[in-house]
């Protein structure tokens, strides 16, 4: 085991600014690219980071901590900024997602005492038992997940120009 | 094909400050962990990253302008950053990064009609025939695929305390 509180915090913390470096700026041919029917292109993916920001990971918390084992937190609809909320651009999306990270890090480091109830129990409703430990770890393991997706994402736009190269890039074997 | 030569600049641009947001302050035990044997930290694969700009992708790409098919151009040792400039701190690292990269770039967009080379010819020492369109299509992907491993290796860190959200998280099962 790895996980202490103070270091995944730092990954935390670390996200927004990293997705404004990558994403700020670029042409839309790079934004709105993915791979493939049923596959989210960059955009999606920050939408996706919002609403874990809004509906999973905090309240999640709260819930185990409130409620413990007694009955199962919400499911959370991980396709759910498919709908909705498109009307914005990927500049204020950003910003967005920013405000609500450092909102949400300020209600973590504000919760009492919560290095000892890192061990606590909640009920996953298709897991079952899990740790606020797991749930924290997992936070901050989503955010490199989707980082390094939007990575493969925009590297696939180029699968053909790469030419004989392809044989070298992992990343576009998958 | 999707290669444009301004849009590969605009990744190419935005990686030093990528890897910055992602990895500036992190504690070393972030910084230090990998894959397992003969796998990559993220400071190696930094590393990696300044060697490509100071022997690969400009170098190559003078060469075969200078060259075309006459002559092969010279292996990249994709394992020479492993040994020697350890002695930096990674702050330092990232900054060479960024430094050599804008120079690059500056080398690159002073390239006279570039637009007209992009067809040219070299001769890679495994592939053969290759173009400088593909050249510069793989240095784009190139980064992001080690924005993408860099991510990874910084997850799989939190393997097993993840607990049973490991069935979620793709980048885990690799």
């Amino acid at each position: 085991m790895n996980f202490t509180l103070s270091e995944a915090i730092e990954i935390l913390e670390r996200t927004p600014k990293t997705l404004g470096a990558l994403l700020s700026g670029l042409s839309s041919e790079w934004l709105i690219c993915n791979e493939g029917e049923g596959t989210w292109n960059a955009v999606e993916v920050v939408d996706h980071l919002i609403d874990g920001e809004e509906k999973n990971w905090i309240p999640r918390m709260n819930f185990i901590l409130q409620e413990g084992e007694g009955k199962p937190f919400l499911p959370f609809d991980r396709y759910a900024h498919l709908n909705g909320k498109k009307e914005i651009s990927l500049e204020e999306k950003l910003e967005v997602f920013k405000t609500v990270r450092i909102k949400n890090l300020a209600t973590l480091k504000g919760i009492n005492e919560l290095e000892t109830h890192l061990e606590k129990k909640g009920l996953h409703p298709a897991f079952g038992s899990v740790k606020v430990r797991e749930l924290m770890s997992t936070w901050a393991v989503h955010d490199l997940t989707h980082i390094s997706q939007i990575s493969r994402v925009l590297a696939n736009r180029y699968r053909t120009d790469v030419g004989p190269w392809i044989e070298y890039l992992g990343i576009l074997k998958k």
